[in-house]
């Protein structure tokens, strides 16, 4: 049996799952904020799991953490996890040391693109999820649509977490040398365009789910309102086309909070694809809309990751560069 | 004993290389246009390498191709090689029924990926190209600058094609909206900004190199010619910036045509990174300019990677997708 916690910014997601993969156990509750509620919450999920498999802590084979922010994953240290309140924390010493198991801990958006590319390879999926008809592909992204914009990997059925740990950052390319200024500090980059914060900054409102308002407001005729959730669309559809161009995944999933527009989103996003195709036959020979698929956000992706990332031979090596030197934009 | 062949528009570049991947023997010559001559510059290219080593040509271990266009690496098959004159051309079945030894064929810029990833590793480096001080890095990325722009990509020490093939075509990755068409049907692609073509259209001369002759007038002082200049390099820094993003591969060596430009390209892009460096933490955090290494246009790396291609674990499998469905831009 091994843990696998998805710890958010509002919610901790945590599973347990067998040596398959199956998901047996499954519970969600509030994240704490700050370093010392964040270990409090871990070693929550971790107790309450174990519980429901029948279990000590101690007795579980790997605990797995996915968690926003810059993760050593070595040394097991999260930092800059701004959602969190945390600037730096020790999170896999301070958690194996109270519940006496080994302790993974890796960036939340990585974990997920391990639990989206197992959830798609169709071994232990959990009702409601779609599957490949053809279970052969080994290559994969997982696209986060978040607050911010990020991507991750998977060549050969593992996780690549790159040379430094950037593997996947796209949120932080530049599509549009005439865009807006990016908290990173480059013009025009994609998450300024397509993410939640990019809504967040396009459509004021006073609506508690800003990306829904947006999209009603659209359908209600609003030019301004069409406007943002068009360039939404063309920014995911970048977001498809800058992984599919670059790495050749054979899939790309989309995850995250945006994903809750569904079918809304996606067909904004397929819609975008055909027109790109109709005056580019290469790029309608990369048939993008039938690789991109969207993933449900109820789906447990970063928690089932988390938990396999444990696993031997999770991800691939690159022992160019020691971890410390991650670099990610928090 | 193996061969390697990088049959391009003009040259042809012939290698002979030894078990431990060292260079033994290199001729070059005049390519044949058009199916026959292309076949027959292959044939005397086996044939000269395999005398210069003392063998018959059906005692070489393999022979390996790479060769621009589209490439079904399994059927041997070779389509749109349009600077070859080449519509469709089944150059494996057809090269070793006459030479009676195991061809592979591969595109020429894959196949660069994996002779520049063999010459950067040290082993059997030839005279003046400089390797890695740590030689542990496994992963890199060949960025060709010749009449287009693509990459191929080594992951885990091994070539990354893609799920169908497409890995590295980066050339189509939309920069500029507002960008010129592309012939792919596009518009803003990083090959209109940063490629010999992108440079012959906005810098028409009678001068035999026109980049040379840019990059002169620049000096010179000529405005427009500085402009030209000034947007190749954005686009070399910023084909640089998405591989390291989407891939985080450790180096980027670059190749091609212009890179006869030498220092003086090298050094137009370090200055682009600077400028983005100082205004983006996170990009300087990036180190883009030390990962970034030029190769000689002189060294055969396509001909020793296509040497490579036909030894075991080159590449990293991905059985999703026939190759017939490769799709790439000739």
């Amino acid at each position: 049996m091994r843990i696998g916690l998805d710890i958010g910014g509002t919610k901790t997601d945590a599973v347990v799952i067998d040596e398959a993969g199956t998901v047996i156990e499954r519970r969600r509750f509030a994240t704490g904020r700050g370093p010392e509620q964040v270990v409090a919450t871990a070693v929550r999920g971790v107790t309450e799991l174990a519980a429901l498999a029948g279990m000590a802590p101690h007795e579980v084979a790997s605990i797995g953490v996915g968690i926003p922010g810059q993760v050593d994953r070595l040394a097991g240290r999260v930092q800059h996890a701004v959602n969190l309140d945390v600037e730096e924390l020790e999170l896999g010493r301070e958690l194996s040391a109270i519940v006496s198991a080994p302790v993974s801990v890796e960036n939340d958006v990585k974990a997920a693109a391990l639990g989206a590319f197992h959830l798609l390879s169709g071994d232990s999926v959990p009702r409601g999820i779609a599957t490949r008809d053809d279970d052969s592909a080994q290559s994969m992204a997982y696209l986060n649509l978040g607050t911010g914009l990020a991507a991750g990997i998977v060549i050969g059925g593992r996780l690549w977490r790159g040379s430094r740990g950037t593997a996947g950052e796209i949120g932080h390319i530049v599509v549009d040398p005439a865009g807006v200024l990016c908290k990173c500090g480059q013009r025009g980059c994609l998450e300024t365009v397509a993410s939640g914060s990019a809504i967040a900054r396009q459509w004021p409102t006073s609506h508690p789910i800003p990306p829904l308002d947006l999209f009603d407001c659209a359908d209600q005729g609003s030019a301004d309102a069409r406007r943002v959730r068009h360039s939404v669309a063309q920014g995911v559809a970048n977001a498809v086309r800058v992984l599919v161009l670059t790495v050749d995944v054979e899939d790309v999933v989309v995850g995250g909070g945006l994903t809750a527009l569904g079918d809304r989103l996606r067909d904004d996003v397929v819609e975008v694809f055909a027109g790109w195709g109709e005056r580019s036959p290469f790029l309608a020979s990369l048939e993008l809309a039938s690789r991109m698929r969207f993933i449900p956000d109820a789906f447990p992706a970063a928690a089932v990751g988390a938990a396999l990332v444990g696993m031997p031979d999770a991800s691939i090596p690159d022992a160019s560069i020691p971890d410390e030197s991650v670099a990610t934009v928090a």
